[in-house]
């Protein structure tokens, strides 16, 4: 006794939440196929694994999202085949191998995820429509629901099933996920989405990303104008996607300071950069043994994504034909036909254990396209890279890389067999690449907490205390002249007008009554 | 083989932080006097018990800094006694017990604080200026210094010795903390210092918020002035204290947002609010028996904090009568002489042991000053609370506590023993206090880690890498001019005025032309 551990009421506290934790929550997935779901699913099987009865809403036309032993899966159908899907996002490649000009990329950006989304918001359609899954969904009584905003749907389900949000993201297009958080985003030091620029800007970039930071919501509300429409539809109300997202409870960050820029942050925003490289395993005992064939040249490790299994014939042959030239070997994950020009220290793959790979110690150079699960994990194995970026975040990505010295960035248009060597000899013999991914990776892993422990955390805090209330800013209960103090302003203005006039106007009274007074005297005189 | 773990390179890292951290760092801390102290000490000998070599530099006229196992102490003279730091601090507290007008309230605290700092600088000078000592600190080569930068005087001291600076605050005065740190605070939901305000401000609130935003700077600059001579004159460069907490790696608060209001962060700034209250040892024997004897009413902890230790006759028994009144033991923590119409349910002491105290479960309400040690211990014990705030920051502390519904604020000076009683009777009889209290004590212990951890990693954190760069914004390369965008609006409004200007004149050539036509047809005609 004594020791206020032991005191009942502290006692009943820690019994109550091992119970809960004990009896676990009810949570809904809904997440986003294709490369989002990869690092998603790691949580939603660590939550399974942790006692939580995970629920996983996977369309009858889903590419990636497969069943596990650690979570459920409900299927719901959706008026297109997995073909369209395939079809729907090789959309948002296409023309990537078609060179365009430079100052066409944000539109054209712009133009092809809103249409990836139009057609989303089909599927989505189908399942908030369907009412004895939403009625199932709804008797369910979920604690809380997890969801990739990147696509509206699960924060529309949220909003409608009346359960807390946690949102698990790299971002939503042009910050609209930071206008929604109500996290400040000074256009002078924070670069905005296909910009180019970095946290260091000259005047023109300046004035590039304020105007980018002005015009680019416009833009990209139309994104999701059809989401806007079916959310206001089906919620029988007048509603936004912005608005829908700004009742998030919490936000998972796929990203932290190594990558991002630094700038600020809300209470409810937790980075868990680098969840993706926690879990390792072996390689494969044939891929171990080509990887510790390359001697002390070591080996690249070269892929452009899940979502591009295919590239034009002299694209293919320039990589083939540069890559043939480094005395490194190479695993190359490619999926259409061998090129003729294969030399032997490249080995083809139709996939690749990636993380592993990097993780080996042999691994030199990383080549690829700049998705974020890639650049974590070459930041946690610590392998500087070689860029190609292709479409999405991937050139803001890439270039953020770039910036700290750990990797070249190369134009996949312009690209020349010899540039793409002089790239690769650069990274591999300029030790600074590597020294500076070292101390980048050191720092990246220099933490108190492990991404994954933060991410299953604040899932079970949503789940335990039906939101995270005390972490929203009063900015949401504020519209926008009142957030920037337009009326103070306004008020404050016409009051040091009106002394001004009042003052001006005395002091011209005084001195006409003056002058007169003198003139009257002068006449008498 | 195979598992990434037990790859060389990966193990070399490892063998490195493991040699570090068998090896420690060395790390200066220049702490400031009083309840500051109380809880960076606990950092300290943590830091101290993991290894690292700790050493406190004390003023010989110390009056709650003292040795201990886990650090060293390295004494230096000031000029001025024990007796004078405590005039000095007694001033601080100086017409707390007689009323003025609500207005005054700012102006009496700034001017309360800038005597106090001024005081103390001498005492800075007077360590900057003693050249062996300054000679041997610089020759230790510490790794980082740990301050509380209420004080400038580690701010200094970090920037002569050129290593990276750790600060563990409550706050500075007027936000300059928020300011330094680059960190956005929108005064239309981010109270002020001293403002009395909520993040739910009215118009007049939010008026009187912004006009505080724009004037506080400067009046707080004012109580840094003495600093700012001694650091420009020390360092020989013109500098502010300003600008040298701009220099700052990481910024320990001891906040969280159970106490704090939700607003913006920068990424270097890490919340450890309850830092203090981790360590609880069982009561001495015989108050754990007057505990007891509290029955089911169970007793009330009241203490005013370490700096008032005197008190007018007349509030004393003022106090006296009200707690003499209530069925309810009283442990009051009071140094003056006993009064007279003392009731045998009260027990009186000069120093109490108020964590454990308050984590005792028969411990009802907690009678503070407001002081964030013990609002934390009060949170973290789940005791609901009647505020009689003094001076400094504690206004602001109340009123936060007071808005979450867990207690109950009263104003000294016009306190009467049955407005006392009264506010007693409401906490303990009115369930929803200790009820909203209890979700909040849960809430803020339900956290991924606990605050010492956090603390001592970014302590650690800091010394390994000479800082924390990864974390520092880029607006500290930019003038203000600059981060408002301010020359770029410029020149974005003189182009809309110059193409209005041209379209206008345009039009109106244009006009002119097409009249005179139509004039000289007319008379043609």
């Amino acid at each position: 006794m004594g020791r206020a551990v032991c005191y009942p009421a502290r006692g009943l506290l820690l019994l109550l939440a091992v119970l809960w934790s004990a009896e676990g929550g009810k949570l809904l997935v809904v997440p986003v196929d294709g490369s989002h779901w990869l690092s998603m699913k790691i949580l939603a099987e660590e939550l399974g694994q942790r006692g939580h009865e995970v629920v996983v809403l996977v369309p009858e036309a889903s590419i990636l999202i497969k069943g596990s032993d650690l979570y459920k899966t409900v299927m719901f159908a959706v008026p297109y085949s997995k073909e369209e899907v395939a079809g729907n996002i090789g959309m948002l490649k296409d023309s990537v191998f078609h060179n365009g000009s430079h100052q066409e990329g944000l539109l054209i950006n712009i133009e092809r995820i809103k249409m990836f989304q139009a057609f989303q918001a089909r599927g989505c359609e189908s399942l908030l429509y369907n009412s004895k899954l939403m009625a199932q969904l709804e008797r369910e009584e979920f604690d809380a629901l997890l969801t990739d905003p990147f696509l509206p749907c699960g924060v529309i389900i949220a909003e409608k099933l009346a359960i807390p949000a946690v949102f698990f993201l790299r971002g939503v297009p042009c910050g609209m996920d930071r206008m929604a958080a109500q996290c400040p985003s000074p256009p002078s030091y924070v670069p905005r989405d296909f910009t180019d620029n970095t946290d260091h800007m000259t005047f023109p970039q300046r004035v590039q990303n304020l105007l980018s930071a002005l015009l680019q919501p416009m833009l990209c509300r139309m994104i999701y104008s059809s989401y806007d429409e079916l959310a206001s539809r089906y919620l029988q109300r007048d509603i936004s996607f912005q608005e829908l997202l700004s009742h998030g409870a919490v936000w998972l960050l796929r990203y932290d300071f190594t990558f991002e820029y630094p700038r600020p942050l809300m209470p409810n925003m937790v980075l868990i950069g680098g969840i993706n490289c926690g879990v390792k395993k072996g390689l494969p005992v044939e891929l171990e043994e080509f990887a510790n064939s390359s001697g002390e040249h070591g080996f690249v490790v070269f892929t452009l994504g899940s979502m591009i299994s295919e590239m034009p014939l002299e694209k293919v042959n320039q990589f083939a034909e540069a890559l043939g030239k480094i005395p490194q070997k190479v695993i190359w994950r490619f999926t259409g036909p061998t090129p003729e020009n294969l030399s032997a220290n490249i080995k083809l793959m139709k996939w690749m254990p990636q993380n592993d790979l990097l993780a080996h110690p042999k691994a030199r150079v990383f080549m690829t396209h700049g998705g974020t699960h890639g650049i974590y994990e070459g930041i946690c194995s610590g392998v500087p890279m070689v860029m190609l970026p292709l479409f999405g975040d991937q050139a803001d990505n890439v270039q953020r890389v770039a910036s700290r010295g750990v990797g070249v960035v190369l134009n996949i248009h312009d690209m020349t067999s010899q540039s793409l060597l002089d790239a690769l000899n650069t990274v591999i013999n300029d030790k600074s690449y590597k020294e500076n991914m070292m101390r980048l990776s050191t720092v990246h892993k220099d933490r108190p907490i492990e991404p994954m422990d933060l991410a299953v955390h604040w899932t079970e805090f949503v789940m335990r205390h039906k939101g995270a209330e005390h972490l929203r800013p009063a900015a949401h209960d504020l519209n926008w002249i009142q957030y920037h103090c337009l009326d103070v302003i306004c008020l404050l203005v016409v009051i040091v007008i009106a002394v001004t006039l009042v003052t001006v106007k005395s002091c011209a009274f005084c001195f006409r009554k003056c002058c007169r007074r003198s003139e009257r005297k002068r006449k008498s005189d």
